[in-house]
């Protein structure tokens, strides 16, 4: 029941007696069929025109097909993403041309750059001309550069206007997220009238609960919600029912506000508004929870080092390009690590052991700073911390930070005391330790502080900037100690 | 205008000409004077009974209630969140006590118990009065025991029937996030008599943007769309214009995949029905953004080894047991790591070189490998990686650890050359480099897989499991291949 028939435009999504998942194996056992009955004429075990091959090769297809219209195109993209490339292009063939558009708006980034590819200008025009501007918007970015000066010649005026203003805004503002779907009224006339208006109109856009009061200028005078429509008297007027001061948005407000406005105040729809108070178009909660995923989607993800979202089959080359970046970034910060520990190579000489110890203080550090660093990036994003409270927050760390070091350091210190028999290097193992997570929790909370600062995304590189001073930090602070007190 | 005044219950949020953070600004300033005339009391600078000092308190106290009437529960919420405990428990005794509940439904679950530990039974069961069934069901786990008791008694039998209901279900099920603002509604009527029947409720429960067509027994038969109701004609029957097979979701469905389907099919509320399509309440668009906040947020914490959500003014000694467990198991690993290249001491004391070249195979395998791991574990999250295309996918990391090890252990490796005047060592760099990215490719797959085989969750604490393979096999890998070539 998680899954859904396709259904008519404006019909609710219908229950269906299989999971996604199902159909996913549904249709990969389809594929291999049709793909060992390929297999089979190519390598010429069967004639080629035997007549019982192609009619099973017939009937595998049509089966494949069937069973392609029977899924919502949200289903469609599911698989498409869940299939390696060859497959995915098979599969993505024998998809009607007229959804083209509509799935292409549902598969992720990668996805739809490898489908794509796979198109010629004639079939990404048509499907590019099923979508609306907002749709359009999303798709520009990924066309050729002559499939999209095609596709604005063919746009009639209000469209071409809408969808460049969509394409002017960045990814991180309301502009590049709203819909044009808006249904308005005018506010001099009774319910009754509006309700009959609506009848005429036979159906609303999706996601629909409110209408838009404007007056003869587009201007906003408020918002009608459906369910204030169907029970209040049919006698009255729209300007008695509608709320006059409903929240609405700017196309330049930044989209993670909105966000949490959305959430704060539990919106479906809220009307986008220029700087005069005129209705340019909408925001739905569809399209806020897509970018609540995609944040923290691509938050994971470079917290992790990777550029973008990785398809799971795109080629070695591609995914090796993803993820140089950071790899180089972290041979560089282990290379000063290790330049550090080459300036005590006189003492690891003497007193071995300090090379077998001294990637613990590290190690431990890195965990530290980064898990202080994670509450760090979170209270940002939350919009919980502010110049008031960072003094509080830094004297906390710093007291979570000596506890840690005194407890864990003592740990230490008696497990190299009584692996080494020496108690002395117990002692700097357990002061190195306290040191080094003392720089770790200022270093963690200065870090995504400084990036906010210079108006970076703190959740981007914070891990690695981390880690590299509690690696060098603490070969430094144990090797320094140990060469001071012990050689 | 991304804040919001109080609104009367079911009226819409209103714009305002502040944003959150100019009323938290003000909230603390007028706590800050609070404080200040308090400390002067306090320390007697002035007679305590002196009559201007008094008439300033109690003005700054009347200005921030009066602040805080004007604040939308969800920002009063945000506000408590930001400040430091002493200065949030005395803003919450100026909260009026009948928003109480609402408020402790918007906190954070830290921040809740810090404000519960602050109130007394009577407060408690006065604040959980005000609320429905399913709120309860969130505030319950966070109530002293007898507190809960008292409540459940007070409730008539359907809301004490609804709360067990609820809290029988894990925070997995759909069953806890659903509520029963439900308004239900007989196929056989017009739509003239059903809108009639709307316009006598006078109000619809948030969020509806639908009505559940039932039959006598409660058994669903459909949904109503407001939508669609205000379009259609008024002869027709609800039977008509009803959508017959809507989604649906039973308590027990896992609500990640019901989080799915609202994001794939555009859900603002949908009906959940037991095994006998009886329906028994709903889920809404706000319960499961909620839902999908949470569990990336929990995500992101548990992978930096923070059991829970940590109020940033907790004290030091719940945040050391907050991130304990992790440290622990972190000093585990590097034991062993460590013990892994005290086996080598001999090679190290004739070559210390290695001992500063060891960390950087180390460190670049792990960061290697928790790219890998993150990639599977969001594949798993999204059900897009099963049995089929686990060999493609094992095959692609292979393919991208051998590239990137042969192009970054040869850079490591003319490195190290050029830095000690060894060529053999800078080989042996860069098969170990080689060998520990292949390594970590492996584990970088296996460990999320197979802690899922397990049902367990593979965000917890597969990136150190990740990086305890890669030190203690980078470190033994690279020591190993030394003592062998180079000794």
């Amino acid at each position: 029941m998680l899954f859904c028939n396709q259904g008519l435009p404006m019909s609710e999504p219908q229950e269906a007696k299989e999971s996604l998942s199902e159909s996913l194996q549904q249709v990969i056992t389809l594929l291999e069929k049709h793909k060992l009955v390929e297999g089979l004429v190519h390598k010429q075990y069967m004639p080629k025109h035997d007549l019982v091959e192609s009619m099973v090769h017939k009937q595998n297809i049509i089966e494949l097909q069937k069973k392609l219209d029977t899924l919502h195109s949200a289903d469609v993209a599911h698989i498409l993403e869940a299939l390696p490339l060859e497959d995915r292009l098979n599969l993505w063939e024998l998809v009607k041309a007229d959804r083209d558009g509509e799935i292409l708006l549902e598969v992720s980034d990668s996805v739809r750059q490898s489908l794509i590819a796979d198109m010629d200008s004639q079939e990404l025009l048509a499907a590019a001309e099923q979508l609306d501007a907002d749709e359009l918007a999303d798709l520009a970015p990924d066309l050729p550069k002559d499939v999209l000066q095609d596709l604005m010649d063919s746009l009639d005026t209000q469209n071409r206007e809408r969808l460049q203003s969509t394409l002017s805004y960045p990814e991180e503002a309301v502009g590049a997220h709203m819909d044009f779907d808006i249904v308005t009224i005018r506010e001099d006339i009774t319910l009754e009238v509006a309700l009959r208006y609506m009848r005429r109109l036979g159906s609303l856009p999706e996601l629909t609960d409110k209408l838009f009061v404007v007056d003869r200028e587009d201007i906003l005078r408020g918002v009608l919600p459906l369910k204030r429509m169907v029970v209040s008297d049919l006698d009255a007027s729209v300007s008695d029912v509608m709320v006059a001061d409903a929240v609405v948005f700017h196309p330049e407000d930044i989209a993670d506000e909105a966000a949490q406005a959305f959430e704060r105040y539990d919106l479906v729809t809220a009307p986008v508004v220029d700087a005069n108070n005129k209705l340019v178009g909408r925001i739905t909660v569809d399209a806020v929870m897509d970018y609540i995923r995609d944040e923290s989607e691509s938050d994971m993800l470079s917290m992790a080092g990777l550029r973008e979202e990785e398809d799971f089959f795109a080629s070695i080359w591609k995914s090796v390009q993803n993820r140089w970046a950071w790899l180089a970034i972290n041979l560089v910060t282990a290379m000063v690590a290790s330049r550090v520990i080459g300036l005590f190579e006189g003492s690891i000489e003497k007193i071995v052991a300090l090379a077998a110890l001294m990637p613990i203080v590290a190690g431990i550090g890195g965990n530290s700073g980064n898990q202080t660093t994670t509450m760090i990036v979170r209270g940002l994003a939350l919009g919980q911390i502010s110049s008031h409270n960072m003094k509080s927050l830094v004297k906390k760390e710093l007291g979570v930070a000596l506890l840690n070091g005194i407890l864990w350091g003592g740990v230490l210190g008696i497990i190299a005391y009584l692996l080494y028999g020496n108690y002395q290097l117990g002692l700097v193992m357990m002061a190195a330790m306290t040191f080094n997570l003392l720089l770790a929790a200022v270093m963690g909370v200065m870090i995504p502080l400084v990036m906010t600062k210079f108006g970076r995304d703190p959740a981007v590189g914070s891990s690695v900037l981390i880690t590299a001073m509690t690696d060098s930090g603490g070969f430094f602070i144990f090797l320094g100690l140990a060469t001071i007190f012990l050689i």
